[in-house]
């Protein structure tokens, strides 16, 4: 017997269906299924998915579609598409927890749906399902689990995966509950990878594994009692502290999905904050030559995981909040080319970056900075940020994410752009999401 | 730049040979790799086995050979006769750290091998060289990994089966790091899952995970800077305590293969010491129906690993150090026909197994037990176990593995459990390991 936790959770994914989602619900899946389609494909010729796919097509199999128009078995599927989904660290981001749900869960879902011919309604179901196992797992060990040194996107998302998974495969209750404790036991990603390809590599592998866990509960396969709360289960085993009550308090009313953000800087979401602000500077007609020194107020993540004056690559770019404040400065942008090798090494932004420092305050929320600039004449002004573009209280608008997913495809003919969002905005209504997943077949 | 013990270990990886080998070390490995096959074989239609099977069937690919005779890709393989290797309990220990070190080391090694039509010499190396990482790094963070509910063969057995897989590979000093940085991340396997069919998986979790992080890391995939000592990394996010140089100490020198020993019984190994006992005291006349009560005084881990007096599956049994004595009394053995869901459900044993009482004693080895039992009639005798049979200081010896393992194979021909043991006996001179694999072809 799971304990009643898994057993309450099993029970609802096991009977839910897309007719209890509110419209809002729905709107928040298709803006983070269109956001991830756009980086997923923007990011096909990376040079970590491009290792990636060559490697799973020496796996080989068929019936899912990995980015760059390459047939593999479902598994290899998602864990490419999952890779190219946050490789550039754009995604999206359930602030309380900062995890990054859609990478992990849409792209379990995707594989899954495709080689089954899945509908689309059945699809967005089991992604937002998926989400919400993965956010409320996370409210229930954040921020211990991550303080000790799991990336949550990694260990949660793969809780989310299989919840995911599981629903598209309309497993019965007991099958849910293995699905999840087989999840439990895969669920995996250190903190100490972030930087290199082996930190976006977490959502593939999570979305791997999910469907893993998912597919082997349908055959039979046991993981016995374990359940989220086991003495040596997930929660206590991976974290030193947790509350399980955020895994079932106002289950099927209140839906995660919701508290989704889409991110407009393609940098560690903690630095969001301060980029906003010193664009906000820039707006104001701040420019990098003039600049002696900048100061960042900040919460405590935004040093622990961002404070790195001098990155080398252009993926520890993007967790150097320096860095990030110099090059949005110097462009009037934090896209993805803000953050490749060469922009990183640069001799403008090197040296713009010297010139910040940080300081944490105890009192301020991860979305919110205060950015002092102080000119070289001696002038300066300070800015407060209280919620970053981009969080839930200050969201990208429909319009602003579709100007990015433009701005990350503008290589693509605007036809390919424009069927890509009208089957995203009716993916409940399609029959098949075959035709869906075979967006990504651009080579 | 890796961590200074993370680096050590990869150079030496990268430039290790067979002939370093001593004869023992050779002789130990290829123990344990006929004990894997004698067991990998007898399991090949488990219930668990058949499931996982027929699921990665489904995934496609070919290369490798999972056991039961189907040709898939080399992950596929490796999960399968990992988990297959280990689904009766029957293997192999590492005494010291209770790491189970052939199951993943040996199923990556073999399929990678297989593929690749690599000799027997070097397949050997690399799974010697791979049981050393796994009990090394085993060492470093053992007990307080395990304390923590970590399942040791799953996390530190991804390690070995990375460093086994990047010996295989020929992987230069950089990509060994990074393929020791990516397995660290992959590493996972919950305690809770004892007594299910996902504890089993985890060897061929962890094999699977080892090729995955060699293949990448061969193709130019990165971990960044996380060695195993890095904060964020494997020995200080899965560990409370460390002690790193229990991974360089004699590094070439001391051969942790020679530590390792073959199971006599198909349990839980800290149960080993109980059932040895109870063999003894039925060898020197004592009848189950005498029996009024059992006193077993033992290692802690007794009672926290087996300490379970009425299991209801055959997988759980082998967790019940009560049945194993029970059982042992009544049949005169402990292999897997006793760890059946029938033998654990029968009257008899149940009724010996409530007869049994564990009292834990802080002096005690886990290899070591006091046997006492007292007779209906009042009369009794105790026993002192010093060293289980099949620890390191009583080990099986080879005429006795070769009983157990032709008894495992008892429904092959003969001529197929002697052509076994002959390519095992003569690994070191196979020009191509790809007759050996075959072995596994039996339906």
């Amino acid at each position: 017997m799971k304990d009643p936790t898994t057993a309450a959770l099993s029970e609802f994914l096991a009977g839910a269906r897309v007719d209890v989602l509110p419209a809002g619900a729905v709107h928040d899946a298709k803006r983070a299924i269109y956001n991830w389609f756009g980086l997923t494909l923007q990011a096909r010729d990376h040079p970590a998915v491009s290792i990636a796919r060559e490697w799973v097509v020496s796996l080989g199999g068929s019936g899912a579609t990995a980015v760059g128009g390459v047939g593999t078995n479902l598994l290899s599927a998602a864990l490419v598409n999952g890779l190219a989904s946050h490789v550039e660290d754009f995604d999206d981001t359930h602030y309380a927890t900062i995890i990054h749900p859609t990478g992990p869960v849409w792209s379990a879902v995707l594989a899954l749906a495709e080689q089954a011919g899945a509908s689309g309604e059945d699809a967005l179901t089991a992604f937002v399902l998926g989400v919400d196992v993965a956010c409320r797992v996370g409210e229930a060990v954040y921020p211990s689990h991550y303080d000790r040194g799991h990336h949550i996107t990694a260990t949660v998302g793969c809780l989310g995966a299989a919840a995911g998974a599981a629903t598209l495969l309309r497993l019965s209750p007991e099958q849910v509950g293995e699905a999840l404790g087989i999840a439990s036991t895969y669920a995996s990603g250190l903190r100490g990878t972030f930087g290199s390809m082996a930190k976006p590599l977490h959502p593939g592998k999570a979305a791997m594994e999910g469907i893993t866990a998912a597919q082997l509960a349908q055959r039979g396969f046991t993981s016995g009692d374990m359940g989220l709360e086991s003495p040596l289960g997930f929660c206590n085993v991976l974290s030193d502290e947790h509350d399980l009550t955020c895994v079932t308090d106002g289950l099927g009313e209140r839906w995660l999905i919701q508290d989704n953000s889409i991110k407009p800087f393609a940098a560690g979401v903690v630095a969001h904050a301060a980029i906003d602000g010193i664009l906000r500077h820039r707006q104001a007609g701040l420019q990098a030559a003039d600049v002696r020194a900048i100061e960042l107020r900040v919460h405590r993540r935004v040093k622990e995981l961002t404070g790195n004056p001098t990155p080398r690559l252009g993926l520890e770019g993007k967790f150097s909040v320096q860095h990030s404040v110099a090059v949005a400065l110097l462009d009037g942008r934090a896209g993805p080319a803000q953050y490749s090798d060469q922009r990183v090494n640069a001799r403008d932004s090197m040296e713009l970056a010297e010139r910040v420092t940080l300081v944490v305050d105890g009192d301020l929320r991860t979305d919110e900075a205060h950015v002092a600039v102080t000119r070289k004449d001696g002038s300066g002004e300070s800015l407060h940020v209280r919620h970053a573009l981009g969080s839930l209280e200050n969201p990208m608008t429909d319009e602003h994410l579709q100007d990015k997913v433009n701005d990350l495809l503008a290589d693509l003919p605007p036809r390919r752009r424009a069927s890509l969002r009208r089957r995203v905005l009716e993916l409940d209504q399609l029959a098949d999401v075959r035709p869906l997943a075979g967006e990504l077949a651009v080579r």
